[in-house]
């Protein structure tokens, strides 16, 4: 039989993890929060690569490595970013047999390394924008770690992009922002929130961090995705400068952004049920898969009739579940688990009457169809689950999205002791960093996003006028 | 104006960084022996990536990823392993602000690893084969360093197969070892020599190692891809039985196998030139560059015949340089610099003649064709380019193979002193090891492949009776 998954209502951590380890997705290494990618997760994170690097390079930037190890000095080079990484860092401090002069940290983001090169680089106006992307692992010591959400060492990619201008380092920032929220809402199925970031939450470095915001299904908030405008902090901190069209010298403008593993995280808990996985068809490596159904005596004539659909399902990825091992109920249980958009049943009688069952893992819906229809059925259904997949969880954000004026109404969403039902909430914000700790200390809430758009209100927190709202959320 | 490249026959090893750095595929970095690879090197590994992942996808290999970190007592646990690896381990001793209690070491290879996961993935026969592959960062800490051909840090695939049988892993490991001679020669123009390995030079942990083996313009070889079949020692040494068909216990059967950005050091120096950087067709991500020839008051005429032009090149990867500054002539040096296989020049008189000038990289042949002509004529010479491109590196290394029996002329092929003009020396050797090391001793001549098939004969170091011969060269 196959093995059985947590129900999400009766342990939501559990449920969670019994998918990853059941789909065999990821698996626990020995080195306390490191994880292994096994091939079906790994599938996932390929398919994820390969769609955002044909639209990083569609807009003009370049893939590039640059080393796993830094020099220790080099992250103290800039002055909030030693601040929020150097409780995380790995650091090297033997190689090759002997202790080395000076420890070498192990990359937990690359602007130090890559504006180090960029020095190097740039010296004029001729040598700008520099667009440039990385795909590679990097490590940071997490205390707690959870699979895919939070891990020592993630896979993940890193544009860093110098500029002549800070209009153009503003505009490479939130068109990447919105590349994000494109590729997360289309292909992954994943309805978000794109704003800024409060000061407290932006990154290490950065003048101003805008995020993608996805709600899980336990109703926090995952940040899936940020695109950071630098300023010239890293340029000053590197001495970068070049020289203008008009002659002068300038600090070059930059940005950084990235996505990582986590995002496979954040599939799994937004569309995934008490059955297993639930993969989007854009994102699937197996869009559909045949069982068929037979006795001894059935076999060869089944099979065939099966192969026969098969071929017919071009350009559809299909497998066909011919084990002779399991029986129909444990593969049905099994291909759940595994996500798999369609499943297509074939028994002796359905093949008697030229008939197929095709079934649709979002909703579990069930039809009868002729075998010639079997094609544009599944063809059909990917496009139907895909749209369908985006609405549920679409729904789900704005049922479970809130207009809070009242501190008590804000307090009782995210319950004290964690027994609100959670959610976003909308409410106005005075920009007061001492009331955006409060409501932290106070219902473990923060604040994912600004809506500097919303206008005017009072703050939900002090009373004090403000400028916009903020969405707030218990977050992963 | 360009930059210059050291001609080869001055100074070989400067040859070669001239091209690396000025054709701006990779740099220096401020970590000790670990290099940039910049967006053009990139571009080949990708290229390299991009094949190589599809071969081994249509051979049945899954990718997958493991942590980076590896436990320091896990390297131990074959007693080979750690001979042939402790001397090049970096560790980490420090993470989140404290001292580890047992030290990680960044993977050199990623064996023991896998198989501490392997252990808890197999089972049973039907657990079996695992083919697993995974791109990923290494750490060796080497002593002396050459951009792309030895580095501290590289970016290699490394595949770790488990098999019920000693015959499947075998046949698997001449499977990869085919497939990786089958890539270098076709896509990489790169003609190779396969064959095992010799005790001494085989990797640490293996039973025995298969290689690809190509010649370099300065006659010596570079091992450009291994081949491992492991045995049973890696199943052992992490104690990975499984059960047998016929309910018994057994140990599982294994190989790995790899190839690395050493591959591009392969590329620049069987092709290159002293005009810079040689790119096989198959492997450019520019296949043509078209360079308008013009005047302020022809620019716009030359610049629309030369956009009809690159419109007509249907399926060629193209790039126009309408750059204002620099002159043509200087475009010419920098695109044969940057080993563009095809060159496209148009100026005035080409236009008004309806023709266009098409010159050839490899041989730097000149052909004025109309412009009808002009999409046919590069497919046709990309393709010659890429044949031409082998057959000339082919006839190099048959031209630089000598069967030696003579102990006298062996030595003075080599050199004492390294004036020996080198190449491949295929002689019989007795197979013991300290004929191998005497004449290393003698001539830094290693053994690179042995060649069971030549019968017998007598070591050329000993005179004793020989069982197959050696091929010897200088190596990187």
């Amino acid at each position: 039989m196959a093995a059985k998954i947590t129900p999400r209502d009766k342990d939501y951590s559990q449920w969670y993890v019994d998918i990853v380890l059941q789909a065999r997705l990821a698996d626990y290494s020995p080195v306390k929060g490191c994880m292994v990618i096994r091939p079906r997760g790994y599938a996932l994170w390929e398919r994820i690569r390969e769609v955002l690097d044909s639209k990083f390079k569609a807009t003009g930037h370049s893939n590039a490595y640059f080393p796993l190890l830094i020099p220790e000095s080099f992250i103290h080079k800039e002055a909030e970013h030693i601040e929020g990484f150097s409780p995380e860092l790995a650091v090297v401090t033997h190689a090759g047999g002997e202790e080395l002069e000076e420890p070498l940290v192990l990359r937990p983001t690359s602007e130090t390394i890559i504006w180090a090169m960029y020095k190097k680089w740039i010296q004029s106006y001729r040598d700008l924008p520099i667009l440039i992307n990385q795909w590679a692992n990097v490590i940071r010591w997490e205390k707690r770690t959870r699979l895919f959400l939070r891990t020592t060492e993630f896979l993940w990619q890193e544009g860093h992009t110098a500029h002549e201008t800070e209009a153009e380092a503003l505009e490479e920032t939130l068109k990447i922002l919105d590349l994000y929220r494109d590729f997360v809402e289309n292909y992954m199925a994943i309805p978000v929130l794109t704003g800024r970031k409060s000061e407290q939450e932006k990154f290490a470095g950065a003048v101003s961090t805008y995020a993608i915001e996805a709600m899980m299904q336990d109703r926090r908030a995952l940040q899936a995705g940020t695109s950071h405008f630098l300023g010239q902090n890293f340029a000053k901190a590197f001495d970068v400068t070049y020289q203008t069209k008009n002659g002068d010298l300038d600090h070059v403008w930059a940005t950084s952004w990235g996505v990582s593993t986590r995002l496979i995280g954040a599939l799994i808990m937004t569309h995934s049920d008490d059955k297993g996985l639930v993969v989007p068809p854009k994102l699937a490596s197996i869009e559909a898969v045949i069982i068929p159904i037979f006795k001894n005596e059935t076999r060869t004539a089944v099979l065939a009739y099966a192969e026969d659909i098969q071929k017919g399902l071009d350009g559809v990825k299909v497998e066909l579940d011919d084990d002779d091992q399991n029986s129909p109920g444990w593969k049905f249980a099994e291909w759940e688990m595994l996500g798999v958009p369609v499943r297509i049943e074939i028994g002796p009688r359905d093949m008697a009457s030229g008939k197929a069952v095709v079934v649709r893992r979002d909703t579990g819906e069930k039809a009868i169809v002729s075998k010639d229809e079997v094609t544009d059925t599944v063809k059909r259904l990917l496009v139907e689950i895909q749209a369908n997949l985006y609405d549920r969880a679409k729904l789900f954000q704005t049922e479970n999205t809130h207009e809070i004026g009242d501190y008590d109404a804000f307090k009782k969403l995210f319950g004290g002791a964690g027994e609100g039902a959670g959610g976003f909430a909308v409410s106005y914000w005075c920009g007061d960093a001492a009331c955006e700790t409060r409501i932290k200390d106070e219902t473990k809430a923060t604040i994912r996003v600004l809506r500097e758009e919303d206008g005017s209100g009072t703050c939900v927190a002090c009373g004090r006028k403000s400028r916009g709202t903020a969405v707030f959320a218990k977050a992963y």
